[in-house]
């Protein structure tokens, strides 16, 4: 697929967990333009248009990010950092989804300028539920900033 | 209702959109704590805890502020440049919903820092769909920021 077409970059390293976001997010049809990224460094790349994917642009980001936190290489408070520090990415809506349950990683998160934070459920059904829910949200309620935001 | 238990902060002028408003949280028991500001003034002392709020304390926020963009005396942009330039206030989840279709509106909402921005829908049975959406997202999926988040 092309990269300006992606809607949802997902971070997370767990390979369950990626599979089990696809599955819901498939079973409500919003998954048909997702990129995965397994480590913060990869997000950024793809985020920043390095590495392999520089032919990627700016003025195209995803509709939405949905970031987890404890990852490998660079971690997902590292990573919303770099987002929001930047001006050609800090509109892009990141979400949150932690199994964490450090309220000091809600603080940092929030200070950094977090879109949204979610603790991810344990249980299967609400899991689902919640990628359901979420993904409808920043999908279709949502309106993502438009190109001109990220113009200098 | 004491005002540490507001959960929602309507900043709407329009007594219409307010009533539909409430009508779409009650028919979802999402309306039990909202507070309605009428202007963007009154928005700001609510938050800010001056005038008749002087009792309220700022590490007790709404859990969201839905923000409409035309209003008298403060317009929104300028209540959400206020909210996002204090860290007293900055955590605190902002979404934007506004008649307004001005490209402009939704850039410099993003580039201040908005949370979420949504289109008000004309049709009733569509925006009662969306209030609905928004208010369970906000309420139910999202964790708003803890206490710590607003102490300096």
């Amino acid at each position: 697929m092309p990269h300006e077409e992606v809607e949802i970059l997902l971070v997370e390293d767990s390979a369950e967990d990626v599979e089990l976001t696809m599955l819901a997010l498939q079973k409500n049809n919003l998954a048909n333009k997702v990129h995965v990224a397994r480590d913060g460094a990869q997000a950024l790349d793809f985020l920043f248009c390095r590495g392999s994917h520089t032919e990627r642009s700016f003025v195209k980001p995803p509709r939405f990010i949905l970031l987890d936190l404890k990852l490998p290489k660079i971690d997902g408070l590292e990573v919303l950092r770099a987002i929001k520090n930047d001006p050609r990415t800090r509109p892009v809506p990141v979400v949150v989804m932690t199994s964490s349950k450090e309220q000091r990683d809600m603080v940092e998160g929030y200070k950094l300028g977090v879109n949204s934070y979610i603790q991810k459920p344990i249980d299967f059904g609400q899991f689902r539920e919640v990628v359901k829910q979420l993904g409808y949200y920043w999908l279709v309620i949502n309106q993502p900033p438009p190109a001109e935001t990220f113009n200098p």
